[in-house]
């Protein structure tokens, strides 16, 4: 099986759009708040000018848009491609070179298939349902797995620091998208927003076909099911393990 | 000016070395425990590879070369490369592609410039005391700062938690040298241990040259000073900031 031609095509559109914007434009441009996406987040320059070109390249191949800043751009197809334009955008306005571009073709409401683009180095992670070259660590044990972690809050503090206590190792390197492509790789063992209800379907449907192919799971925190939604007010604290066992003590350690 | 002939032939060969290992080599062997460092801790067989080949190139290029594996191996020169072969290698040897090769010149014992070497991509980041093509953000405000910090333990959890419930934003990238690059270039405002003493000299005697001529500062948690010194089991705190003033919020939170 091969990548869907509107998937690649939106994950090349992306990377040259990005690398474009990051030659031509200072890191206070790019960072400046442009508008409230259709998410009722924050949106950065460099977040606009990226997926106005995924975008346009995604309707021409002939399929709708679901993005966290415009919303759902319907073009009548039964096939709509789920964008994080830039995720990880704080990381790359800073200059901190780790965000994805990442998109979920979802047909009629399934997820078939979904890439993972590395901006800073062009690097792709491509998975479909059915198909994966990648495979998870298949690490059970949280007290020796090497777990990423979105950064705490003051309203998830305490099961945050639950997680950081007991396992093995702890990272924040503020990409989801990236952060799920290490858990597939099986480079870390797992990754999860730890109770703070940040994650948006973009943040995360990637890793439901991509992980989900490669051996692991990917759960929220309490257990709301992971769907195709036009809905963009929607969040999940998702959970993104090599193995169900480490998901569900991941689970266990959010709720306390 | 330009870089030590040394520094670049031992960046050069810590970059080949480090490739053909990961292309030669599973993740396994990367990662087995081959000695126990001069340094005191465990060394992996990447870390000893990758060595290998920069105490090879510097002393053919005339210079002596401290490491934290083999430690001081003095062949009579006045320069001294104080050498990280792999920083972050436990990134390094799960498949995080955040680690570095990192070294400083010192001259009669006095650090005047240094290379950090991002060697998943091959990215250089060289200053002397002098002389740097980057800047800090000029961050004073450790409520607005974005921070990076060594992952928690035990022994300093109460301080690392002061750290991460004041400032801005946190990331854990577990690489010392690449997280002191980012702060001479401006992308995190700062980056510390906060308070493990897990630093070795090794972890930040870059920082010393690099942040200092771009701007920042680097200081130990309790004052004690960074010096160059043969003596391995030494370790310190560092807090690499881009400004004196926010090192010295940073010092305030660790101390309580």
């Amino acid at each position: 099986m091969s990548a869907h031609p509107a998937l690649t095509a939106a994950s090349d559109a992306a990377l040259a759009a990005y690398r474009d914007a990051v030659s031509r434009y200072t890191r206070e441009q790019l960072r400046a708040v442009e508008m409230v996406g259709a998410d009722g987040t924050d949106t950065m320059f460099v977040d606009v000018v990226v997926e106005d070109a995924v975008i346009s390249a995604a309707t021409k191949a002939g399929v709708n848009v679901l993005t966290e800043e415009r919303g759902f751009v319907d073009i009548g197809s039964a096939v709509t491609l789920v964008v994080d334009p830039v995720d990880g955008s704080a990381n790359a306005a800073a200059g901190v070179p780790l965000s994805c571009f990442s998109a979920t073709v979802a047909v009629d409401g399934e997820f078939t298939e979904s890439i993972t683009t590395w901006l800073h180095t062009g690097l792709v992670w491509w998975a479909s349902r059915t198909e994966s070259t990648f495979r998870t660590s298949g690490c059970t044990d949280l007290a020796s797995a090497a777990v990423s972690v979105l950064r705490p809050h003051e309203r998830n503090w305490d099961a945050w620091s639950r997680v950081a206590r007991e396992a093995k190792r702890i990272r924040i390197l503020s990409c989801s998208t990236l952060d799920a492509a290490f858990v597939a790789t099986g480079a870390v063992d797992a990754f999860l927003d730890a109770g703070s209800d940040t994650h948006r379907l973009m943040d995360i449907a990637a890793a439901v076909v991509l992980v989900g192919a490669s051996g692991g799971v990917v759960v929220d925190a309490y257990d709301r099911p992971i769907e195709f939604d036009t809905d963009l007010t929607r969040r999940w604290s998702g959970i993104v393990a090599a193995t169900p066992e480490l998901a569900a003590s991941l689970q266990e350690k959010v709720a306390g």
